[in-house]
């Protein structure tokens, strides 16, 4: 139904990652902060991806991801972002739509080649991420389709955009424009660098447009300045609606106003690569929240799907996730 | 070294691999047929790839996995083969760079994109293939560098190229180069349907100018055209000096004039993806036969290294193959 109700709609980076094996020694050679994603130019991808070795590409992207998780969870959405008319942005539009996920951006047909993760696993399962933004960056006001927004009962924002003004303005758009239609807006802080380069912005977008809010331990602490995850959660308390805070193997935090809830991380047989955990626990999180779900329950999803997330290369499930719900009694 | 001397210089097409699990009925509704590789054009990969799941992207190739299983196991070599001067040209080139097999080739600037093929992979772990050809059908013998070639101890050609007038060219000039220079020339029957088409063909090539030969059951019964195995084996005596014929489950057999030798397949916990098993059996053998190794441990190392591609998704090695080798005591 072209124009139906939507569980959730996605604005992010439309990003290919390119996925390899690695060793510590190698990311100390090229210069890369283990853990983190650092943005690079076009000339530094090119440097970086020459000394990497062989690759498996895979649509990725924060958003995206979750979008991809909620399909499989069985929910409806829409994806808002923005790839170049080339090879890469081609298999992007086509992995999200053959997952049953809206996604109408026109492709850019100047400027930059489609947005790439270089994404380095080491054997530890960790993943360090440089990533070449191109394309993506180029997402404006224009992009956001304020009807679509109107359709989905959340409409999810990806903190990686704030880092080009034109995308900002997308975001803010789109933020308003659900508010508008009576809709709920989520956030992700999504690395604790971003928070780090945006801290009062992000402050000041959370207060005034965000329902629900996304963030690991890291980004968290970096958010309020803080040494500690006890004492990032005070002031989180009506700074907005719902907070969902990740912890690795440590589990999630859920706050609402005077509610909260400790959830424990499923469990996970081997960690393979923990590339779109996060992602995916706000996958999670959110189809319990729009399918009706207690926060505690929501809380559950969100690990359950992160656990699956880990136990593979790539960031998008491998399983039905509808059916992985079921199995589990969730 | 730049010009030193290698063990494999391998020819074939540069494809890079769409890779999505599926099921039967789907082959049904598209019109594939299971377990074959068929060749297609632009506007049928188009339409096969708009109904296809999400993908994940992988160099592929038979002569380049057969290349990429040898720089694991520590062997020596470069590829021949075409791409187009595009992001999945790129992709390929990177790749297989990256394992530190030589690839030159220039990338054509003109006519059809790279090539990709199209893997379904259904639930009994057996792939069905759908190739469009594209920039890798360009090469010609204007590719073959033939300095290069006599720096191998063996030129290792894919049948599949024989599909194009101008390939088969290439192969030829690659064959006739490799005899003049005093090294050997193997061959890979490729595909029962290939050999279908050049039946005639191949016996020629075969008798004129292949000194080891690579094919399972059902491409060497039909290039005899006979119904049982044993009846393939006879007339192969004499045909060329080594054939290496693989059964799948019931193993390998490796012929040499009088010499013959029946192998086991290797133990696999779990077959997940038969893709690459012919390609790295091929590797495992080229390896030992440029290192001196005896026949029999030619075919133990072939099905060694089949039993590692078939475990996972994907025709490149997830594991080092030199490693995997020594750990076996082989």
């Amino acid at each position: 139904m072209a124009d139906g109700p939507l569980d959730v709609v996605g604005v992010g980076n439309a990003i290919v990652d390119v996925f390899s094996h690695t060793d510590d020694a190698f990311l100390t050679r090229v210069g890369l902060e283990k853990g983190v994603m650092t943005l690079i130019d076009a000339a530094r991808a090119e440097e970086l991806y020459a000394q990497m070795g062989p690759g498996v590409e895979m649509s990725g992207g924060s958003a995206g991801n979750t979008m991809a998780g909620l399909a499989s969870l069985g929910a409806t959405g829409a994806f808002i972002g923005r790839v170049h008319d080339d090879q890469l942005g081609r298999i992007y539009r086509h992995d999200i739509r053959a997952l049953g996920v809206e996604f109408d951006t026109p492709a850019a047909i100047s400027g930059m080649p489609t947005a790439r993760c270089l994404v380095f696993v080491t054997p530890d399962a960790h993943r360090t991420m440089a990533t070449f933004l191109g394309a993506s960056t180029e997402l404006g006001a224009a992009d956001i389709d304020e009807s679509l927004i109107a359709r989905a009962q959340v409409t999810y924002l990806e903190g990686y955009l704030w880092d080009d003004p034109r995308a900002k303005e997308a975001l803010l758009k789109a933020a308003t424009a659900a508010r508008q239609a009576g809709r709920k807006v989520a956030f992700t802080l999504s690395d604790p660098f971003c928070v780090d380069r945006h801290r009062a912005e992000f402050l000041d977008l959370i207060a005034g447009h965000i329902d629900i809010l996304f963030g690991n331990e890291a980004e968290i602490t970096s958010l309020y300045q803080v040494d500690t995850f006890d004492d990032a959660m005070q002031p989180l308390r009506g700074h907005c609606e719902i907070a969902a805070l990740t912890r690795s193997e440590k589990g999630s935090v859920v706050l609402s106003g005077a509610d909260f809830h400790v959830i424990d991380a499923a469990p996970v047989e081997r960690v393979v690569d923990t590339t779109g955990a996060g992602d995916l626990y706000a996958a999670g999180f959110l189809f319990g929240l729009t399918h009706g779900r207690s926060l505690a329950e929501c809380g559950r999803l969100g690990s359950l799907c992160a656990a699956e997330i880990i136990s593979h290369v790539g960031a998008r499930p491998e399983v039905s996730l509808a059916e992985l719900v079921r199995s589990e009694g969730l």
